[in-house]
């Protein structure tokens, strides 16, 4: 049975959850393929999470491992291929607690850096499994400075061999996913070193464990690089090489070899390479960021009509929490963000596709936009989300903190994003130095990216709105983040040409303006995602309803970050006191009109019990019941502690049994 | 050996760190005995937690139990005594992982709320602990609105009796700590009935377990909750009451108690009860909110100058990742952070202590001054530090993520601190409705509590700083932050009667005001821990160096709450657009500045390495060669998986051992 403050929240839904679940899916067969994988996937126990709050580091590696192997099987046996049409539905519905992913990109780098040589001698031994793959580039003192990698490989002609070695403990390969127990074979990132000179970084296929016994081979020290955050089901691995020895074919060599002499030879290009980050960052936004902000949303909004504390109105019911305005304030921004965030990675795609059309054709021109791009929207979603998740766990109050509410675990799982595949700051100082260039090049009348082009018309100005509903115009509101945006970019420009032109050194000159180089480069990808929410909005061909609650929630995405980011807009008077006074009256408005669909909407993102794996969030709302079972199966209530005979027993040596 | 790239950092710094840590303890004999009971308790082994990351929940209690029964015995030994010196810093040596802290609760609630004969009957079997106490408030359904809970004692005239009930799941008491599997006693919160009539919530002892065999009583249904985010240490318990019978002696009867035949009695008052959980929301904010932020700090900042990573200048060695300005950015403000909320601290007790004074000689006038300041403080301190945290643990990239830093387990902890004492958007409302009646009362020249009066004052105006320099005079950010403030308040206070002018009924009004009013009491408080700062800076009599450096710790403080609120400074032109940049201009400034004396300052925060538990954190530096060596004492590298037999053999049933 449905809980009935759950239940009539879904009687007043002003759309249809069904056509909106479609159109975000991308189509109704979308739909239908996606729910076919995730219940083939949910019916099969293999796959349960029914204990992964229960279990420790040890267990969770070993259920990845088994649920790697046995989806091998499931693929088989389901007719799932890797280019199929469910294949994009399979890692978000085991929930990503499967192991092997390394695997994965053990085998993309050997595609991509690898000769055909290389390529049909590994291959078809890693697809078939007969080894298993890492890829071991981050070191304990190095993970975003490539260039400073310290493990080295020298050639040695007389038995033509490359010789790999961990000079010291900060050259030591950490934090490799599968490596610590799993792997027997792994791309290991080097300092090239022949004829007594050093070439920088080159990848080298070096077998790590027998494939016997999974004894470590001659000269490897390896293991596991102990707890985290979260991710305690990866072994995280540490690796370290004395004198070990792979023959000259083990270097990758599609794009540069050293020949039997020793001679270093480069040929072909290796932007492609560019090209690689750029896609695993784009692709990680969905499954990695999106669907556990969609899941934290779901849970925290079904909980909030479900809990009910204190009174709104004296005599009455006891109130359901997100009928309160700051708990709406607390949430249905996040909802509107995990849209906003849904859009921008269906623009990040289309980019990315026209992109890799272009290079195909071996045009690298859009390589630097897409790079830009895919760093700052990287950036901007990941943290955004995180903030957002940690706010969803918050507004749960205590049973928010249970790990049984499933929202610990996707927020240090989504911390997580912040860190890997390119530091937050760093990235953002990557787009920054873009946005700069362009702005610079669009100034002097060169030809940009249309994606810039708003760059070059920065000029003083005041927003029109002359009341709080013309801030529910789009184009307003878009035309203030455009300007808000240009303005940090133009202005950051003009500090840092002054520093250089009062003689400070270029590269003192950029970090004093990093600070503000982020921020501009955070504007412009804020920006951006207003501004494709908007037009998506505007495009949208679907039932009235859908249409008129997705233009509130981009009007909510839009002035709740004008009213979370107020000094920016205020600044330059570009919006004055009066008019912010205006956004917040229309920001405070919609989150009582949103909150009457906020439970269809989050209805809509279609999780299943099992995927939010969440006492609080379940489509019945039965939330204290849940919490309950839950709870008994915990191994802490398995058995009598030996705390009590060791330690409890002996203190309350007593001879009554009641007091 | 210290890492040279932090020992040079020691060798510059401006002020003598002993004499720094002596001011910061308030004094030279505080820091003997501090050091002292560190000592003492890092000497023992059962005190270790050095195997603290890799232990299950299971094991976590168990040392938390062990280690409680054995400080009982150390105490005796070391001659600490619950009212000597020493005992402030013994939940801090220990570092929190401690059982029974709910039995001090128990002990507390008996202590005030029981009458004479029940204290002499339950306190001493409490403090010889002859039972262990818990506290059962909290359920299922209820937290904070404590008139909502919904378990029930029925006063049965025939037998002298309460007969307790659990009459739905959501009245089941969840939460309360050391009852899950600890507690042979409770005090149980429930709506009292007598004579058909319904009183309230009062307080009951019940006995939950014997105290031969420690099973359960009959009637009782208890256990654990499961795991958590954290305090895995910590058994939080659930309790089910099924027509438990105490007699009528057990309702602690200190202000109300129930006749032989039913009559139910109030006498004296119950306004200390207010007192007694100000006193906790204060109490707590050192322990659990202020030392880990300074933990926190110390572990990133040591590790910031030990990190390098890319280079700052073309040709030179990888940088130190403190010396990118983004790093200082990052961390620099919450190091100045956790100075001012340990001087706000300082400043919170003394006005605590000013109370308890009064409220002695039976004056309870300034309850609610104490009550607001409690609840609001406790809000900015709790969600300020807790993002602190979260961004130290970003800052150290991949290596803050793994448990082995400190920071994840410091990071779990402390966000709990939002939610327990009060959630923190309640409590910033209830300083808000304090607010807003000193607002109105002030307006119309009643007399107010002094702290403030300058609400009263509240007039349009503009800074008169002219250029960068004068934003270091606290003289003029002070001023700032209190028309800031004063005007967060006053047009809260207006918006809200122009509602209910207009006739919007009283409680909806406040209800839409809330965003504002919780933004507002979050601006009081951030004001007067800027004052407090630069107030304690002022009066400050030690040695120039440790004056100078506080003096620009307090502007970092000051500058980064205006950079990062700059909104509301800007929104009626008190500040202008010319004028931010001025600020952001001395900020960053500043940045560079108290980068040099970054190493000094966290350790004049005087943490051993025990107590910070952190690979990355320790004095000497040696980041690399402990992550190493602790990964190596993980239980994932103890053996080899039984995952490998099962799953991984099977998958390489290969001849060969090498490829």
């Amino acid at each position: 049975a449905v809980n009935p403050d759950l239940a009539i929240e879904r009687q007043t839904a002003s759309f249809s959850v069904e056509k909106l679940t479609a159109w975000l899916d991308g189509g109704e067969e979308h739909t239908r393929t996606r729910r076919a994988v995730v219940e083939a996937i949910e019916r099969d126990p293999v796959f349960s999470r029914e204990n992964q709050y229960f279990q420790s580091q040890n267990e969770r590696y070993e259920a990845a491992v088994r649920k790697a192997v046995h989806l091998q099987k499931k693929m088989h046996e389901m007719g799932w291929t890797e280019t199929g049409p469910e294949f994009k539905y399979i890692y978000r519905a085991v929930s990503g607690d499967i192991a092997f992913l390394l695997h994965r990109i053990f085998i993309r780098s050997i595609s991509v850096l690898g000769s055909d040589k290389q390529i049909a001698k590994w291959i078809p031994l890693a697809t078939q499994h007969k080894l298993i793959g890492s890829y071991a580039q981050t070191e304990l003192g190095h993970g975003t400075y490539l260039q400073g990698l310290e493990t080295t490989a020298v050639f040695d002609i007389t038995t033509q061999e490359f010789i790999l070695n961990t000079p010291k403990i900060s050259a030591m390969k950490w934090w490799p996913g599968d490596m610590g127990r799993s792997a027997t074979h792994t791309v290991v990132f080097a300092q090239l070193y022949t004829n007594g000179q050093c070439y920088g970084v080159h990848p080298f296929i070096v077998q790590i464990r027998s494939l016997r016994d999974h004894s470590l081979c001659p000269g490897i020290t390896a293991g596991d690089i102990g707890p985290k955050m979260n991710f305690e089901h990866v072994d995280n691995g540490y690796l370290m090489l004395q004198n070990v020895r792979v023959p000259r074919e083990n270097m990758l060599n599609r794009f540069c070899e050293v020949q039997p002499d020793g001679t270093y030879v480069r040929q072909g290009s290796q932007k492609i390479n560019y090209f690689t980050m750029t896609t695993v960052r784009i692709s990680l936004i969905s499954d990695e960021v999106i669907i556990p902000l969609m899941k934290a949303c779901t849970i925290a909004i079904r909980y909030s009509v479900v809990r009910r504390q204190s009174k709104l109105k004296p005599g009455e019911q006891e109130a359901k929490i997100l009928d309160y305005q700051t708990q709406q304030e607390k949430l249905l921004p996040q909802l509107a963000a995990a849209y906003a965030f849904h859009f921008i990675n269906d623009y990040l795609q289309e980019l990315f596709n026209r992109g890799y059309g272009e290079i195909q054709k071996k045009n690298f021109e859009t390589l630097p936009e897409l790079h830009a791009f895919s760093s700052g929207f990287k950036a901007l979603v990941t943290q955004y989300s995180t903030s957002a998740v940690q706010i969803c766990l918050q507004a749960c109050g205590g049973h928010g903190y249970s790990s049984l509410s499933g929202l610990p675990s996707l927020y240090t799982k989504i911390i997580a994003s912040c860190i890997y595949e390119g530091e937050n700051t760093i990235l953002l100082l990557q787009t920054a130095r873009f946005l700069i260039k362009c702005f610079r090049a669009a100034s002097t009348g060169q030809a940009v990216p249309p994606s810039v082009t708003y760059l070059a018309a920065v000029k003083p100005g005041k927003c029109p709105a002359k009341n709080k509903l013309e801030f529910l115009s789009p184009d307003i509101y878009t035309e203030a983040y455009q300007h808000m945006a240009s303005r940090l970019v133009s202005s950051t420009a003009a500090k840092l040409q002054d520093l250089i032109q009062s003689g400070v050194k270029k590269h003192d000159a950029w970090n004093q303006c990093t600070v503000q180089l982020a921020q501009a480069a955070k504007a412009h990808c804020h920006y951006i995602t207003v501004k494709n929410f908007a037009e998506t909005v505007e495009k949208l061909k679907t039932e009235a309803g859908i249409q008129r609650i997705m233009k509130r929630l981009c009007d909510l995405f839009a002035l709740h970050g004008i009213f979370s980011n107020a000094g920016v807009f205020l600044h330059d008077g570009y919006i004055s006191g009066a008019q912010m006074d205006m956004i917040t009256a229309s920001y405070l408005d919609l989150l009582a009109v949103i909150r009457k669909d906020a439970v269809p909407l989050v209805d809509a993102f279609d999780f299943t019990d099992k995927s939010l794996n969440s006492a609080l969030g379940s489509y019945d709302g039965q939330v204290y019941q849940r919490l309950y079972e839950w709870a008994q199966k915990s191994p802490t209530n398995k058995q009598m502690s030996p705390a009590y005979e060791r330690y409890l027993k002996p203190l309350l040596h007593n001879t009554q049994s009641k007091l």
